[in-house]
């Protein structure tokens, strides 16, 4: 590549993008970020962090160390190594929709040279690498493996995970030949402790697929079992708990009233879309979805079913939905199930409201519409309402403060244990 | 109970109940043993072990410690405690089959007194203490709670791990009452490290559930997206050996000919039939069970399809399988989905012969014949076989001399990893 520093093109500056940028300006590579979002890239420029789980100290801090946004896809001249870390989400037809991988590599591969190195970090189906990326290298007259290197390195982000970071989380690679796969290793450890080579983009793209199947389904499963042990009276978190003290063999996957953002739901299906080019399903992810996606009519079936019972029509009852982040502690509200089970209130007729720390105002979303405000957690606003529902179990709500006002909870997180008159399981 | 020495009766001189006699023995509890096998009964109490991996020196000193056998029901008077660890099968239409436990309690029931604590091990449905052996105690006339004790506390054997003993795998335990279960956990923490109470007998029975319906419906995933990805050309076990690098969120499960053993293909349908009693459905179980049990059928297919690639008639072909044991390093064959796969072979006409270090002779089973003994596994025995089939990986195998000399290796365990011409995944 010649003299003088690495420069690292990082295409997407999301959840994925932006810690990965932080930790390759860290080691000391230039990283130039892009992203068509003019908001985002004038943010990163004035050390303003888009994303609540990253410090604006920390973007300052990259940016010092040789970290910069831009909207200018020209510049991808100036990269030795491109990395693609957008969004793979669904159609509307539970198909894969790449077009943002598709639109990048249409942005960038005018500018394809020799010596670059492009890896796609983007979730997708096996296959991906070697059917959409390479044509696209072919046609700038390049020679994959010889002018110019192919791998496919899945993201591994956890949001809100204390315990590991983008350089702990060993890193799968795969490349379109031995010398892609050299050409990926040799970046990837320069800022990654471990390094995984796979023995083909395709392998590497299954991989990741395979760790969101087996969340996706674990977690249906304990969906369909829940709806079971309620029937039959028992606790579902009590039987979890105590199963997994048995210390081989079990891992502890917690039911909920449904599966949230940008992976668990989306990423399975697109193993299900490629299983149909080969004449099969894909039958545990498509049970698993169905599951997953019925929860918030079974929280929402509990939840009528306790006013009901307490003498409240639902139509004009007033319900507080706690947490309304797809998961515990990130203020993500991608394919949340809490906007979910909000809207088949909403439809019931029943007036909600929510709380969130993390989500002070309701977001405009692509397919929901809110017009709320978080509301705070006082005795008096939780004493106002015939209901509140824990959809999302953040560390920061005062759940003695929830049991002691509220009049009635509805627990889709087994946070409330033992017996109370007021908490319904759901 | 009064003075003197507690006599604990054991139910059952099996693969739960041998280990915990002489747990129990070890501790200085004196051990009764029962069982209706005159022939077991003889062997134990001449210190002989029916079971590979107990010693017999480790009976024997049980034996000097306090244990003995005996097939004399009339003996339960004795007994303070009496612990039940008789099978659960299914029966032919897939429905529980309670008949060791019933007929154990009709044995004993005659014989129960005040101050006794019955405890049950067995995998069973949620309610089977409650439905079942409670109306017992109350048709002796006893007061449960009060004069007699009722606990569920399920058996967490694991045959061939090295890892935890009876004594320090965590034993979960559900009363009938409150007294009844201090009374379980008052036996129980004199020889098991760590018991944990869970709110009753139900709760007790479902975590037991809980623990086997996971592991059959994760191998059922790992056998259906292995037959996918054998499709794609990619190596399943390469992409989970990559997934498991994953340092959060990620099980090894592994594919397999199938699954076998006394508990992971029968236990999860226990809950099926219990779910029809609420009018639900257990779908991941009845997919998993499904996959499961049609894996045989995928290795007989890929067997007969690399003989005809190799221009072998499948009639008549020379087979060996590998490992007829159910699964690594015991010589239990119960449920063994090798048998299975065998039957196959020889329903299409294939010679099949076995290799099982562990299973010196074919055993007389209930539903499958095969008049054979182990072949020795030789370079000259190896190559005699068209083809020979890993279906169980038994430590003890030489897996370079089979690489070697068989003429063509089915390998459904992913033993046999690169690119071989003779190896087919299966």
């Amino acid at each position: 590549m010649g003299s003088g520093k690495s420069v690292v093109g990082v295409f997407g500056l999301g959840y994925v993008g932006i810690p990965l940028a932080i930790r390759m300006a860290e080691v000391g590579l230039k990283v130039v970020g892009f992203d068509i979002d003019e908001k985002r890239v004038a943010d990163l420029n004035a050390n303003r962090s888009p994303i609540k789980h990253f410090a604006s100290e920390t973007i300052a801090r990259a940016r010092a160390a040789g970290f910069e946004a831009t909207l200018d896809f020209s510049r991808t001249a100036e990269c030795d190594h491109l990395i693609i870390c957008v969004p793979t989400p669904l159609n509307a037809y539970r198909e894969p929709d790449l077009g943002f991988v598709v639109a990048t590599m249409e942005s960038i591969s005018p500018y394809f040279r020799r010596g670059q190195m492009l890896s796609l970090e983007s979730t997708t189906w096996p296959g991906t690498s070697r059917e959409i990326l390479i044509p696209y290298v072919e046609r700038a007259g390049l020679v994959v493996g010889e002018d110019f290197h192919v791998v496919y390195s899945p993201e591994r982000e956890d949001p809100g995970n204390k315990n590991f970071t983008t350089r702990t989380i060993p890193k799968v690679i795969g490349g379109h030949t031995p010398q892609c796969l050299k050409a990926g290793i040799d970046l990837y450890s320069r800022f990654i402790d471990t390094v995984v080579p796979v023995s083909s983009t395709d392998a590497a793209e299954m991989v990741k697929l395979l760790e969101n199947i087996q969340r996706a389904v674990n977690i249906g499963l304990m969906n369909e079992i829940k709806i079971l042990t309620d029937r039959m009276n028992l606790d579902i978190f009590e039987i979890i708990d105590a199963a997994a003290t048995k210390p081989f063999g079990f891992t502890k996957y917690f039911p909920g009233p449904g599966i949230g953002g940008h992976c668990i739901p989306i990423d399975p299906f697109y193993l299900t879309w490629k299983a149909r080019e080969f004449g099969l399903h894909t039958r545990f992810i498509e049970l698993a979805g169905e599951i997953n996606a019925d929860m918030p009519k079974y929280v929402l079936n509990k939840t009528i079913r306790a006013l009901s019972e307490r003498g409240i029509a639902p139509k004009g009852a007033k319900v507080l939905a706690l947490g309304i982040a797809y998961k515990r502690d990130v203020d993500d509200m991608r394919e949340s199930p809490s906007v979910i089970t909000m809207e088949l209130l909403r439809d019931w007729g029943v007036e909600v409201d929510y709380s969130d720390p993390n989500v002070p105002v309701f977001p405009r979303m692509r397919e929901h519409h809110f017009d709320l405000s978080s509301v705070e957690l006082t005795p008096e606003n939780l004493a106002k309402y015939d209901a509140v529902i824990l959809l999302t179990d953040h560390s920061q709500f005062d759940y003695d403060l929830i049991l002691a006002n509220a009049r009635l909870i509805v627990d889709s997180r087994g946070k409330f244990r033992g017996s109370y008159d007021k908490v319904v399981r759901a």
